[in-house]
């Protein structure tokens, strides 16, 4: 018997089966296009398709770019058109028939794929803070995944860091606004338009990858842009801390990625601020999946679909 | 039969007999004195001695005023003398014998005492936000309370929510050393430091319910230290409700108290930093059970014991 796992992101869909044991036996990407609403419904069922005749499935797990609503079975997910409230359960479980099927977010994901496979392996309390062009956490807490009240627990983009509040943090909160890859390129544009003397590599529209680039010369707008990001990411993790008090703190996304070489300062500006006890006894570490991470999620929600069902 | 709760604190010992519906059928309340150690643990169990020969005890519950190690059955209470690493459980399963016993921290007993008996009733997702010396969080999560890896979640006294990190956080933390009664004191004495002119009713050595008082004559220190307060109840509401999701935010502690009239300003603040659908969704409310919240929790606590012995 084999897990089907589906990683659905804003650009592409990513599709394995694993072995019981989460070994990878197959594996594909294939990318979005400009599919929205149903197509993408459509799509998913397609590529299902292909594999289900091929391999003996017990179970299925998806992991979707948004907010899976446990009790309605539908996602929102901003980065897909039209997914606003879309049905997938329901979708799914009448393609899949007989084969149990599980959907959770992104964030959620990560947490487990981590937890299954990768850095949070034996952990009952982790957290996978996901940087890339957005912010988000999945939180495994006491050995259940957080949801929340309404399934949007997790949403650490918003965190309130700096006051007084700035309109700029309106569109996607105080941390995301600074420190996501979008909140770097944002900051080097003020930086710009603040430094019109400033000649070095940067440019409108440059991205975080070129900030990272850039550092290494010792830009100036990288090195500010970048000492402000790890003291941002210092303090969001030294809030995690003190409130969750985890055994693991795993840096992902795309962003970490190249940020990891400043783990140490990271910890550095963390211990100032957080519960002492509890930030001398977390460990942090880099995502080992890294951007396998949803996938190998998708494979664990898929595990526990089977197990719950019993099949 | 009836449940036997005990709420320990820095100065006093307040003990209560529950039936199993949560109606308190006796209570008392002892002061500590200048007990410290072992001197302590014999106190509860003379008052336990003397309440257990009175009525049917099924199983008993304890509030300590700090950490509670589950795994160890110890405590770390910093407000009593000795208390380093006590071991409570031991000591009291022993006298106790063949009635179960539970112990937890102050903060989760808040919200259990609210889940149980006040303002969290039927939530899954609830936080009792504890302002009082100090400050502290007591999270309820899917339905568990959250213990964290190490049994120190909920440490929220120590969110990082201004920046550059100053020394004077050093101590216990940017939000408790601004926005906890200590902190209101400490930032009082401050304002008079810079501001020699000033002539109003606080004095070096006011206290936050002398702050309360000095605001509703308009004093203009009592205005800066509240409103500073207000910035950062509601930034820490914020953050809780990004992170959370919860169905409910619980007020409680010595400041709310007086504190509780500026809900609309904290609710205020909050949303304009806050996951926006989140913070749509949450409740925040004045603890119902006041200054009794612990008690209530440990009669939870007892409930608890009861069921997992099975007695």
């Amino acid at each position: 018997m084999a897990l089907l796992a589906a990683d659905l992101g804003g650009t592409k869909l990513a599709l394995a089966i694993f072995s019981e044991q989460g070994e990878i036996l197959f594996e594909e990407r294939v990318a979005l296009g400009n599919r929205a609403g149903e197509e993408v419904g459509l799509l998913i069922r397609e590529q299902f398709r292909a594999v289900v005749g091929r391999y003996d499935i017990s179970a299925a797990g998806i992991c979707v770019p948004g907010i899976y609503h446990k009790t309605t079975g539908r996602v929102w997910a901003p980065n897909i058109g039209g997914w606003t409230d879309y049905p997938l359960q329901a979708e799914l479980e009448e393609f899949l028939d007989q084969i149990p099927v599980c959907i959770d977010s992104d964030r959620a994901c990560y947490i487990l794929g981590e937890y299954w496979k990768g850095a949070a392996q034996g952990c009952k309390d982790a957290i996978y803070l996901a940087v890339g062009t957005g912010i988000g956490a999945g939180i495994m807490a006491g050995g259940q995944i957080l949801r929340g009240g309404h399934d949007i627990a997790g949403a650490i983009g918003w965190m309130a860091l700096e006051r007084p509040f700035h309109p700029r943090f309106a569109p996607a909160g105080c941390f995301e606004g600074y420190a996501s890859g979008t909140g770097m390129a944002l900051h080097v544009q003020k930086l710009m338009e603040e430094n019109v003397k400033y000649n070095g590599a940067l440019r409108q529209g440059s991205r975080a990858e070129d900030v990272f680039k850039a550092y290494e010369t010792g830009d100036e707008i990288a090195v500010q842009v970048i000492n402000n990001c790890i003291e941002l990411w210092g303090m969001a993790m030294a809030n995690l801390v003190s409130l969750f008090d985890p055994e693991k703190i795993i840096l992902g996304g795309g962003v970490f990625g190249p940020a990891v070489t400043f783990i140490p300062q990271m910890v550095a500006e963390a211990s100032k601020w957080a519960q002492p006890v509890s930030m001398k006894l977390v460990q942090v570490e880099a995502s080992m999946l890294q951007d396998k991470a949803g996938l190998y999620g998708a494979g664990m929600l898929a595990q526990k679909a089977k197990q719950e069902t019993g099949v």
